[in-house]
């Protein structure tokens, strides 16, 4: 039995087809959102990557902001619910998720049972998402996949002081006018963004296990700094950008199978 | 007798000679700031356009971020209290001074005395200050001198709802693209800009007269859209950028003639 799950986000559209509740058949992240061709086009992917059709779903739930907007979809259901459903299934026992999309970061506690505790989210400033990056990568001219590369190259991170996403750019921008190594540039730019999202976590709180979702969980440089800004171990998912469409996959099959 | 104040800020240095404690002989702004040449720029300006010398000053004050580094003054005064002996000397009853500056702004709460009551600051985030104009001005390729012109021939903003510079940045290059006229949207710029700082105002409060300074006081979109953000009248210093430096002239000469 195949149940689907549809997260459309603002600026990503992501589907996951799970086949009986446990194993993921296919997943697919589109980088265009809500209101535009995205959900159309990770829906089409993800049937041809799975070889199914939408009369193979015995359940499809959407998710995200533009969750009300899937014609297809039998049901909606929050993304702080299937975030928390579907970080559970990648990694066990998670008690926080740090969720760092291209325009947001959120952060959600979960008790023992898997249960939303507390839920903080920043949509208002680009300091500690995804778009810090975007910006630093540019202004260094190293794309967002090497970024990580270079943050492990580091002996000596440079102090990037501003979390403002305009005023550290500025900083970058002087720093590398004095030939500072970009490995270290990129270093401090890490630490940035951790410093502001990690400020995030500590706001509902972490303890246990603290997962990693959300793009920019592919930069393991940004995953590494905010392990050692929060003193903690920060696993990733293995789908971090489909965590939320994968959830929505999970809570379909368990709406049918009760 | 003359007097002299100096204003060393982050990002630019500002001086003032008055002649009596009453008449402004000379002001000049160089827009850079601590750490560079700038003071001693503008002293050297400063002193060319009065025709007179360091030699000639009955006394002298700094001020400012970088006050303590001006090797010819002969005391140090905050810049929040120079700024309000400047503001309350170009416009009497002034109560509320909002300072914007090109990285911060400041809100300055005064009782009819002219004593400092209240005060707040942003100097963390760039939206609010003359560097979310900055990148305005830059994406819509209007000139920071005439942004106001463009603001003043709107009929009809168009909405720019992120306060945070790098969304709004966004927000701005779509609207372009979607060729919104651009007057609408440097007036929802202004409008974006002024809904940031009447937020600082409204910490310290805001009664009686409103007076701006600092160098986006010269934009007069900004204190329009903040005149109706308010609801108040907004007057602006004659000398917007050279207020603090004019205060710490007056006080430079009250201190020698108490
Ligand atoms: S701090 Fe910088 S990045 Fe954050 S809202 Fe302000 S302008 Fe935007």
């Amino acid at each position: 039995m195949y149940t689907l799950g549809i997260d459309v986000g603002s600026s990503s559209s992501k589907a996951v087809i799970l086949e009986d509740g446990k194993t993921i058949t296919a997943q697919r992240v589109v980088e265009i959102g809500t209101g535009s061709s995205g959900p159309e086009k990770v829906l089409d992917e993800v049937f041809k990557e799975a070889n199914l059709t939408v009369d193979d779903m015995a359940n499809i739930i959407s998710t995200g902001f533009g969750r009300f907007n899937v014609e297809c979809a039998k049901g909606e259901i929050s993304e702080i619910t299937c975030h928390a459903k579907g970080a559970l299934f990648e990694i066990p026992g998670t008690t926080t998720i740090l969720d760092i999309g291209g325009q947001d970061v959120k952060a959600i506690k979960l008790n023992g049972q898997g249960m939303v505790m507390q839920f903080a989210m920043n949509d208002k400033c680009a300091a500690g998402t995804g778009r810090f990056l975007d910006v630093m990568s540019k202004v260094l001219e190293i794309p967002m996949s090497e970024m990580g590369d270079w943050y492990f190259k580091s002996k000596n991170p440079a102090p990037v002081s501003s979390t403002c996403t305009v005023f550290a750019e500025s900083e970058v921008i002087s720093l590398l006018a004095k030939k500072i190594p970009k490995e270290d540039i990129v270093a401090g730019v890490h630490r940035s963004i951790a410093s502001k999202a990690s400020a995030l976590v500590r706001r509902v709180g972490v303890d246990g296990t603290l997962t990693m979702t959300g793009g920019v969980a592919r930069d393991l440089g940004v995953v590494d700094a905010i392990s050692r800004e929060l003193g903690v171990e920060v696993k990733v998912a293995a789908h971090p950008q489909a965590v939320g469409a994968l959830g929505a996959a999970l809570l379909a099959y368990e709406k049918i199978n009760r």
